[in-house]
């Protein structure tokens, strides 16, 4: 967890977490976050054909409140996925006890579900504690921890992030400069691919005490997606429920208008540690690989190799044992539909050339290599020289672990 | 293996084995096969854009002889990929050296490589037991299945498979009636998800003594392997060095047009035996999974939705531990690219209804669902109802053993 020292919440929300009996373990497992008045919203969802129930109910619910949001309301434990008009009913009936607990309008309830896909969702066992969680509402560092651990499943550790940003031309809507604040908690483990399109299971909720207004906060959120939430792979398996939430209450008295540079770059911050710490806390995993894709015909094109190297089952077991099997990296690139010369191809582990030319490089050290991917996180560098396309992506190593916790039946 | 009672392998082809030093177990890891005189010959080869150099060599010669093929070169423990100039220059080394042992053109040799990728081939250790391979040439099918041994990697078993065809209407070119034979060996356990183009590292090699010009043959072969070996994956990595060779000597005496169905037939039953063999050895498994996709808009749309089941890693972990999770499979099927209507899609583990109209099905007996597919072969049937689209494809699970095989590193 980082240093939580200094760290203060952003103005205008509030927290709680309670047991609602969905997981296994009888930990919690149901977080709220509530504006104190209807927060500016944007939000991204997977781009997976198959959409969860409280996803679908989300996007009706921001289209019906003008991109409003009161309670965000957060169950792990039960996906609420593949389960049909039940599934609806029960993200419905949810929003609509939330709203009476809370004080709003259903439409102003943002429900988020992760957990067994095709399970219908016990919406009662979750309404039954709104009453625990509004009486425990809270600004607090502490009680902000406490949603942010109900909210995990498979992972090991909470995931949060804070930034501090100095306005210093705040827009001509408002006459306060000075600091606005961000917090943002995520959870993901496994089935980490996301794949999100503006309106994207990976959950991330990033809040601010900005005023900014729900079109430019969706502009906001969209830029620092692309190139954190979207750079990442666990196991390659885009989630059906996978959402990313930006909540703006204003409670700052600071406004920013749709190109506050400060504004985006501490976003963006907080977006890709979010997005690092779901990679570091990948499911069994031992190892952070960071690729650099570099010298792509296109952007996109240095993408689909990153993808293919960080879905390639031959190599992430490779970077199990810490083997410098570059072959391994040679043909995924050849196979990932990126345009590319055999013969131009360049690879580095961190500093050490390994790839000259397509082949192996004369002054490849293989006992260098292998103690270089023996460390816990590492680099990998690819250079196509095809033109100036470039990426860089985060993902992991595949592990006995990792088959261990997804093949473990227990009923 | 198969029963090899009462096999008699094709006319007209002689086959051996030795030991070049290439497999560090000190195995036998090199074999030929010799026609006996020039056979016509039509092959396929990997779509990843990093060929392996004895594929760039393979299609030069083919091209260069007009289609004939008279001594297979295959060796195991180096996949001469990756590997530059060196290695083109080892291949074609490779062939000058056979053409001298067997007394043809190095045009009408055909290397192909298996192992490791980006370490150079040490063509002299091929072309030194050239000599003993010559003096050990026999049609026996005893030396046909030591060829078929020595060519194995990772597998545990040989893949093998025999088809007799009585040919009631042979074309007008010939006036021989009677029984034209096939026999092929393939070796495929890691690195299986074969993409074959017309001109595939699974290595497959079919010998036929019927008599069909190398066009007819190239027809042939792409509509057996349209159905096989792109209907299979174990780990979702398409080779640098996948192939298959179909040779016909024409020795039976028979000559086949462009459209016999029973020699077709013959070459679909033989190439989907080896397919599956090769999917039944692949590295790790406990399970065998058949999955039969219907209904779908079109049947590229069919085949999108079995490869995103086959390749997603929580599906295949889940399998590993028998566990019936079938909302894995509606995820996978969500971001498969198929078109599809979430409220319409079923699924059956074997008979047993698991998820109808996108729900659990109100029948689904998820004990019974765990029984079945704790078998070691399975069968799982989507329909999506959108279409007259189907495929069938085979593929496996991902266990711990398969991150052992491939994880552990040894220099």
């Amino acid at each position: 967890m980082s240093d939580l020292s200094g760290i203060i919440i952003p103005r205008g929300f509030r927290f709680a977490a309670a047991k609602a009996g969905l997981k296994a373990s009888g930990r919690p497992d149901f977080a709220v976050i509530v504006a104190d008045t209807p927060a500016s919203a944007a939000a991204a969802f997977t781009s997976n054909r198959i959409v969860a129930a409280p996803l679908i109910v989300d996007m009706e619910n921001l289209h019906a409140a003008d991109g409003r949001v009161r309670v965000v309301a957060i169950n792990a434990g039960n996906a609420n996925c593949a389960a049909g008009e039940p599934g609806l009913r029960a993200a419905r009936a949810t929003c609509a006890a939330a709203a009476h607990a809370f004080g709003c309008c259903p439409e102003e309830v943002f429900p988020s579900s992760t957990g067994i896909i095709g399970v219908p969702l016990p919406a009662e066992k979750l309404i039954d504690v709104l009453p625990v969680l509004a009486a425990s509402l809270s600004a607090e560092l502490g009680r902000f921890l406490e949603a942010a651990q109900a909210i995990l499943t498979t992972d090991t550790v909470e995931k949060i992030a804070f930034a501090r940003v100095e306005i210093e031309n705040p827009s001509a809507q408002s006459d306060a400069v000075g600091e606005v604040r961000l917090a943002a908690f995520a959870k993901g483990s496994g089935m980490i691919h996301p794949q999100l399109v503006p309106h994207a299971t990976m959950l991330v909720y990033i809040l601010t005490d900005a005023s900014i207004e729900p079109a430019h906060l969706d502009a906001y959120l969209r830029s620092a997606i692309d190139i954190s939430f979207n750079r990442i792979s666990v196991d390659g398996d885009t989630s059906t429920n996978d959402t990313v939430l930006l909540m703006a209450s204003g409670a700052s008295g600071i406004s920013i208008g749709p190109h506050d540079s400060a504004f985006a770059a501490a976003l963006t911050q907080v977006s890709k540690s979010l997005a690092y710490q779901i990679v570091a806390d990948g499911e069994g995993i031992t190892h952070i690989v960071e690729l650099r894709i570099e010298g792509a015909a296109t952007d996109a094109d240095a993408l689909r190799v990153a993808k293919a190297i960080a879905h390639s089952p031959l190599v992430k077991t490779a970077w199990a044992g810490s083997d410098p099997n570059w072959g391994r990296l040679a043909a995924a690139i050849g196979y990932s539909g990126a345009q590319i010369d055999p013969a131009r191809i360049d690879i580095r582990f961190g500093a050490l050339p390994v790839c000259l030319d397509g082949g192996r490089d004369p002054s490849f050290d293989e006992a260098a290599a292998h103690a270089y991917i023996s460390q816990r996180e590492f680099s990998i560098s690819i250079d196509l020289h095809q033109g100036a396309g470039s990426c860089v992506f985060w993902t992991t190593d595949l592990t006995t672990q990792y088959v261990h916790i997804n093949a473990d039946y227990s009923t």
